[in-house]
């Protein structure tokens, strides 16, 4: 008789009473009652509770060996479960079934840490047994939701005639920006492919070659220091259209954001999402992705202090700095301890020279330089800042761009310290008209601020080379939460202003030959306008689902050190492999 | 006022006579008549004539500078075309676009080939090109079709509840059958990912997790030494089950196919799927892919010869060979001079010593080495061969297997040279019954046929030692038109058998554990009977598309020596990158 399951562990209710069934699962829980052996047989879909008698002992025997884990199957009729084991809660919680067969389809020893949702286990344990954690129920929960918004999201470009096509994970090295992970090739000795940071020049080349509309949910590389949010190989929803311009891609990725959270979270977004510019969004929230969900501001109360008797004030404003503050409503009262950790840990995580701050209590401004101030210039100060009775002020100074920085900082300190974040919220923003490039200190040269393709705002290109750091880019970020989850532009489609584009940036005309040439002659067939986007899949799963960790939403991550814990990867390889690949390891390495 | 195009040059119908549109894409083709100029404008979806009058001097002065591939945009109301420029084989072939506003986005030098399909350019040069390659219709055809499959695809899989799931690309290197492709890891100075052949041990793994049913299209490498049909990375539909046996892969994937064919072909396919044993298919088709398209088979007249005169067949039988024939039907009068050609062919394809003919013409049997066979013999030899009248016996002799194999190969050449292929036929099939190892004379070892970790069918499991060679596999591949499109196996999912089945690949214990400890540790924890498939994407829509090659269905390959001639990739790298990467090149490198 066969053993394939007739039903899931989630699926059986009373209206199956009476019915042979055949189930398979892993040994959830067992209880040995009065005779009685229960055991919840889990599957992905659900548990369902067996009930060993001992009407036939050599069954029941067998089932007194049934450890947790063990993989089972059994076969068995539906019956009622007596009242007082009914879980009304369970879809499956009013009956159980009465096991006639069994068979044992895998011993299971004791796992290194129980499958349960709470789990204390340090991460690098559950790493190394990542087959096991990914039995508890919550990844579980992560990785199907993950698999649904993959269908969303695919049938949305489908539906709207996107192509999708695949790039090439194997591509040519081009450094700009991160590091490229690099893959020797054998045939071609000397000579080394590198994975994709992005498709991005290939799906410009998709565009040059009239795909019109293309999309692909792909694998991106980069060889970067890990932060807590960065994984080695990151998944991203990649999209390019042409003959549009910003309104379209907006519009219709207001439209795919409100899918995926309708279908999956049951929630009406309002479109279409505000938008800011990079300025602004500089200004008052001190970053390029604010958090919309509390409406803290900073406040610039530079001319409030420039001629106040403060030294550092002075002469900040003097250097061309400024004098910024926020106002914490309702901490007026906060004691000088509690003051100096939170000073602590703001110019330890921001970078901040120092922190002053003031307090308005019982109709008096006090302040941490109280001293050198009038109290005209502290009001002054308050006033500005919006503060009221009972509100405490924070002031940093300092050089610009980094004291806004420092501010945003400080914003998201006081918004999770004091709660001020609404977490029920879901607060889209697209952030506008990025500078073009920024200027480095470190190599003496423009960066792009996006990528080299972006094309700068028709308006500014008379000071592409006058005033590069005044042009602005059509360029734009999605933001949600305070979490950059998008970012795209309509790019740059003729050769000569790519040149110019290049020139710019300090890539000079055979360096761009060199890296770049098949772009630029592809733009000399024939290249229509266009631009695109693309969006941070393991963000996005991760702020729906909640988790903790981009970890919680990929099914097999690196550790914070690029290593999988569970195969030892990366790992030492034979030096035949490494001949083949006409490479040695340096005498230097670490190894 | 807007340049956003109101339509597509694929969607215009005399329906939408006196409206004004905005229609954007390629200059296809220019024709000047009697002061109007006409131009086919192209883009993914269609060709609408636009024409330009003389009334508005300046915009025909614009129309004249337009040259073949010139991007631009049009205003334009839509008209009837004259009587006798109506074309009613297109959609649009109605109407034209009376232009009365021109926007050229992009000029275009002469593109080093014609966008048209019937092409004679050398394949080099249209892979450097390949985004103008890439314009024209059997491409872009070949590559939406294959979008399409993708959606197909996913949804089949979506509503039978599989869950897709992302597998690691920076992967351990195991290499066991092809070479891995190589990462060199920054952080962890010597040691190295692999990029995934397959995503097989993840998939086993996810099956122990308790997923129970996983998807994924995802890409493969493997660094071989390229064919016409190879690509260093491919496209996989990859796939695991849990709790079934090959009844249920079977059963899924022929819907699957169905699914496909009906959907994009408007073929209904007829399953269940003939079904044919390795031996079977070897024995009669000298194949483990038949292409049952056409019914000649193989016949075994090693018994009618064995005793013969001729002293090349006695000893082939005397040593355990096989003397095999083929009968191409009507063929008996082929001349000397074609026998000659068809028998050089044949032993440089297959690797055949030499090929005997036979002939059956005006009610005798002449053959190449009939001096040394009497009659008797040659009759039997003919009745065995199901020759008749007017027909040409081919025969084969040697050891096996390799005899059949080239037998398997003389059938595929006298099938493709007498038109014997019925190419309009879609001849599905699965074969089963694998042997589990075959014997490596160079590596004086057993190799997996499939992989290490394709389970022995149950009946077997005694002769695991005893009698490797006689242990079949629960192995399947599915066969298109005798080409393999997909292959699978129940696995093995207990330590101990895996562990046993490395040995008897002569994987001692600590290669075992250092390479796949992983997964022999997750056995240990409760691992579910599970099964799968990975069906190649790439082979089936080339089969779909009538595609000549594979490089004809994937956006932007690679060449036979592993590299795209359009980036100049693989290239070389800054030392600067080699060292961050703890590497060299070896001084015997030839670069």
């Amino acid at each position: 008789m066969s053993w394939l399951r007739t039903h899931t562990c989630g699926e059986l209710t009373i209206e199956n009473k009476g019915k042979e069934v055949v189930l398979n699962g892993w040994v959830s829980k067992r209880r040995d009652l009065g005779g009685l052996i229960f055991i919840d047989l889990r599957d992905r879909y659900g548990i369902t509770q067996i009930v060993f008698d001992e009407t036939n002992s050599a069954l029941h025997s067998m089932a007194e060996d049934l450890r947790s884990e063990y993989v089972i199957g059994v076969r068995g009729k539906v019956i009622n479960r007596s009242d007082e084991t009914v879980n009304p809660d369970m879809k499956t919680g009013e009956l159980e079934v009465e096991v006639s067969e069994l068979k044992v389809y895998s011993k299971a020893q004791t796992p290194p840490f129980e499958i349960k949702d709470d789990l204390k286990t340090n991460e690098e344990t559950r790493l190394k047994y990542r087959y096991l954690d990914l039995r508890r129920a919550e990844l579980q929960k992560n990785l199907i939701l993950r698999s649904e918004v993959y269908h969303t999201i695919r049938n949305f470009y489908h539906d709207r005639k996107f192509t999708e096509v695949e790039t090439p994970v194997l591509m040519k090295s081009t450094p700009e920006g991160a590091r490229d992970y690099l893959v020797p090739s054998r045939v071609n000795a000397g000579k080394f492919f590198a994975l994709p940071q992005s498709p991005q020049t290939y799906k410009q080349l998709l565009m040059v070659s009239g795909f019109d509309r293309y999309f692909q949910i792909v694998k991106c590389f980069r060889d970067e220091d890990l932060r807590a949010d960065r994984q080695p190989e990151f998944t991203q929803v990649d999209v390019e259209m042409s003959f549009v311009d910003e309104e379209v891609i907006y519009t219709e990725h207001e439209a795919l954001m409100a899918n995926i959270w309708k279908d999956h979270l049951g929630v009406e977004l309002k479109t279409p999402f505000p938008r800011m510019s990079y300025d602004d969004a500089m200004k008052t929230y001190g970053s390029d992705k604010p958090d919309l969900r509390f409406d803290v501001e900073i406040h610039d109360i530079s001319d409030d202090v420039a001629e106040s008797g403060f030294k550092i004030f002075n002469s900040t404003v003097d250097k061309g700095g400024r004098v910024l503050s926020i106002t914490v409503p309702g901490e007026g009262s906060m004691g000088r301890g509690a003051l100096d950790r939170l000073t602590d840990k703001v110019t330890s995580e921001t970078g901040a020279a120092g922190m002053i701050f003031m307090k308005l209590n019982e109709g008096e401004i006090t302040c941490s330089v109280g001293k050198f101030l009038d109290d005209e210039t502290m009001k002054n100060m308050a006033e500005t800042s919006g503060a009221k009775e009972g509100d405490l002020v924070l002031i940093l100074a300092g050089p610009t761009p980094d004291v806004y920085k420092q501010m945003g900082g400080l914003r998201l300190i006081i918004g999770n310290q004091f709660d001020l974040i609404d977490r029920d919220q879901t607060k889209f923003l697209w952030v506008t008209d990025f500078p073009l490039v920024e200027w480095s200190k470190e190599d003496l040269r423009y960066h792009a601020l996006h990528h080299p393709f972006t094309s700068p705002k028709e308006e500014d290109l008379d000071k592409l080379e006058s005033d590069p750091k005044s042009v602005k880019a059509r360029a734009y970020d999605l933001v949600l939460n305070g979490n950059e989850i998008g970012g795209g532009s309509i790019r740059i489609h003729t050769p000569e202003l790519q040149q110019q584009m290049f020139s710019l940036l300090g890539i000079d005309e055979e360096e761009a030959e060199e890296k770049f040439g098949f772009l630029l002659d592809a733009f000399k067939y024939g290249a229509p306008p266009h631009g695109g986007i693309a969006l941070g899949l393991d963000r996005i799963v991760m702020l729906m689902s909640g988790a903790g960790s981009l970890r919680d939403v990929i099914a097999f991550p690196k550790n914070q050190k690029a290593q999988s814990p569970m195969d030892s990867s990366p790992s030492e390889v034979s030096e035949e492999q490494l001949k083949e690949l006409h490479i040695s390891l340096r005498k230097t390495a670490n190894n």
